[in-house]
């Protein structure tokens, strides 16, 4: 769908509710199914009143004064698209945007170094959750993706991605049959720590009539899942060989944490007793007979250090195409340092507070749980100015290296843990004619790319300062 | 869309990809549109290099070899709905689970409360998105809704709803755009604290023949949005009563943070400090010769005390439908408190660590601005599991009081920014048989309700142990 089509129907939307909506089916037709007052989660303590105004509200929820709610019409999702060539300074915001070119000076920089380590590079999708993304990776030499969910995979296999690597355990009757389904269509693999998951994974590839790679999850380190026994990974060995349809492919040993510890040194020691885990299980598991072709893990943080300990014979980065707040916080000192190309461009749209200004995107536009977005100016993080506090739809930006509350308003604490802030304070005498005046656009560096990506339909895609397109983040909310 | 047809839609899917994704255009189709290779936000200092393997990744990427990708095809993101009267304990995770007779409670409740005060609500739909659930407040006696951003109010105007309220300020040609033209529809209003936006209203509803009603945006001690001062208010009230197409209906005198200061003491204090000033404002107003009818404004951790303090004619509380865990750390004395209904359903999929489990509900699952989620059991927070740390796509379970490092695995550092940690450690010594074993369901009460929805695209809601329904979370993302 082109950005003009989104347009159109954006306005006809606009003019016509009740006609757009009217050929969707009612998502409330079943609502007064059930008429059970008992509550599943709730307290027995606290019995349901039984009052004709609460056994009544489904009956007028449902009833004819409200037209029928159309199930996510996609028409609304891509209202404000914007058209090809648009200038970048007038996107509408928030908006999720990638410095094309900036992404695939990463996207060669690492699969480069990867190539000339002697290692196969599978980016990682759950970075980014955008077919058009992996595609690039895949032009320049990647062997395939990972993605960290099977409901993730679908955008993928649909986009005709043809080798997708789950990093993860898949537990559920309805996902695992998915897995299979998905294993009949292209080469798919899966990470397994307990026999349960074996289990299921054999009888859903034999309805399936399927074959499903699988890999031995070790703990290195990060003590979240994996197993950390030879003992265990040759149990678990001997359980896949025992079905035909499961292939052993190798181990996976990947450490989370690693990738985030500042000091070089540490990352790189870190990944070499990783290296060390993972090398010695690989032995231990060929050593009983059993295929480890495959040592798979590592991540943008630890490349580097992988590549150099000689044990994986595949990555699985992901963050390298954009880089985020958190990953340029990093100390790095080797030749594979990566570029910020993904920004959250927003709007300045209140200047009424003194000593600041509010920007338009706040904790929906962006996730803070790896810290608050840098503020980006001339290809850089700015020196004037930080984003210094969060709410849903806002975000309070102030100069940098304020020291002072503000001289306006009352003497109420302004932190709460509703909104999330930074340590800087407000100024007491700014100048405010050093802070962007309303309806500028700021640019922001997200602090962690991978949930960013995860709240937004789609990526505009940037230029020589023009949007080149705009590509669907397919895999936004796939999480099962 | 019934749940059935998705199911449907899901098979399909997985066995056909090409076929399903065949009808679509190319989203990439215009990614080679601009051959500049200038980054638009990159350093000067580092030029884009001019290899051949960069000047034809765009070609590459629009290769033969995959076929298009289809633009968020709606049913993909409703492959794993569940189907009415499927048991709750089957719900396929991640899942956002609204226990429906508790909520109903909640709206009744604070309906009953706003009604006996001689106050109109107009509950924020910015804390569900969800157009199902503003039809059960509108039918208990809400007098319309409160939205955030323009777009947010899109669906709710295609759901039949009437009367909303922009509780914000709107910066960007193409949202007032919208604004007006939704005006046209039904009855809207918008937040202003500068002249300027107040222009660009003027002119907008003047091209899409609309009336749209105007509130000053009034700073009452939060210090994000609003003017400071009568002279500011009575200087944007001349301009605003100059459009006779814009209504000036009164006063906005929001506090947010003033929702999340756990003492009520406190919270009394400053919600008579806010209503002093929106008191004294109205009046100054009304003084000047310019009408003010509406003071809008309050919360759900405000709300018994704004009713008090007899300023506020008009409520815009949420999260009082669901709670949350940090509303839920607030004290609260008065009548006016609330039941948990809002749950992330998530499932155990890996044991192999000892001293712990992990779930499949991680960051891209909740918001944890505001602090992890509690586990939620017999109607309850959990007194024997806490949820200790989170990353994209895992959450690591363990018991609760757990004081020491896990006896497994190595001895690097299991913290990091790229995961979010609680203060809890891990065991030395747990009796893993009180943890749940692979597959159980667990239930999370999110740490904050707003931004948790806007990760949704449906809502399963339960009765007794039963799906009754499913709701689109049909403004999720609508974030401009």
């Amino acid at each position: 769908m082109t950005s003009t089509t989104a347009s159109s129907a954006s306005s006809e939307l606009a003019l016509s509710p009740a006609s757009s909506a009217s050929s969707a089916p009612s998502a409330s037709s079943a609502s007064s199914a059930s008429s059970a007052s008992s509550a599943s989660y709730a307290s027995s303590a606290t019995p349901a009143p039984a009052t004709s105004a609460s056994s009544s509200l489904a009956a007028k929820a449902s009833g004819t004064n409200t037209q029928p709610v159309p199930v996510n019409p996609p028409h609304i999702s891509l209202l404000e698209a914007p058209e090809i060539g648009t200038a970048s300074a007038a996107i509408e915001t928030p908006a999720l945007v990638l410095d094309l070119d900036i992404a695939r000076r990463n996207i060669e920089r690492m699969q480069r170094a990867t190539s000339a380590a002697g290692v196969k590079l599978r980016p990682h999708a759950k970075a980014h959750k955008c077919p058009d993304i992996s595609r690039l990776q895949l032009a320049e030499g990647a062997v395939g993706i990972c993605c960290q969910k099977v409901s993730e995979a679908i955008p993928f296999v649909a986009a005709g991605i043809r080798d997708i690597h789950i990093s993860n355990e898949v537990v559920g009757a309805q996902k695992v049959r998915q897995l299979a389904e998905l294993a009949s269509e292209v080469r798919m693999s899966v990470c397994v720590d307990d026999p349960m998951q074996i289990d299921a994974l054999a009888v859903a590839t034999v309805v399936a009539g399927s074959t499903l790679g699988v890999f031995i999850d070790i703990d290195v380190g990060q003590h979240r899942c994996g197993v950390s026994t030879l003992e265990q990974a040759v149990a678990l060995a001997k359980l896949i060989v025992a079905h035909p349809q499961l292939e052993l492919r190798g181990i996976q040993a990947y450490h989370g944490s690693n990738q985030h510890q500042r000091s070089p040194e540490e990352r790189n020691r870190t990944a070499g007793h990783a290296a060390k885990i993972a090398g010695e299980m690989a032995q231990g598991l060929r050593a009983a007979g059993f295929p480890c072709d495959t040592i798979t893990g590592g991540g943008t943080g630890s490349a580097e250090f992988d590549f150099a300990h000689g044990v994986y014979t595949e990555i699985q980065a992901g963050s390298y195409v954009f880089m985020d707040a958190d990953y340029a916080s990093n100390i790095y000192t080797g030749e594979l340092t990566f570029e910020h190309s993904l920004f959250i461009a927003s709007t300045v749209m209140s200047v009424a507070v003194q000593g600041q200004v509010v920007v338009d995107a706040g904790l929906k536009s962006m996730s803070v749980d790896s810290g608050l977005p840098w503020i980006w100016e001339q290809g850089q993080r700015s020196i004037a100015l930080t984003y210094a506090g969060a709410s849903d739809e806002h975000g309070v930006v102030r100069p940098l290296n304020a020291e002072q509350a503000p001289s306006t308003g009352s003497t109420e604490p302004t932190g709460s843990s509703g909104s999330t802030t930074s340590s800087a304070s407000a100024p007491a005498s700014v100048d405010d004619r050093s802070l962007p005046p309303l309806g500028t656009q700021i640019l922001l560096a997200p602090g962690h790319c991978d949930p960013t990506f995860n709240l937004y339909d789609r990526l505009i895609v940037v230029q020589d300062e023009r949007v080149a397109d705009v590509w669907p983040i397919a895999a936004r909310g796939m999480s099962w």
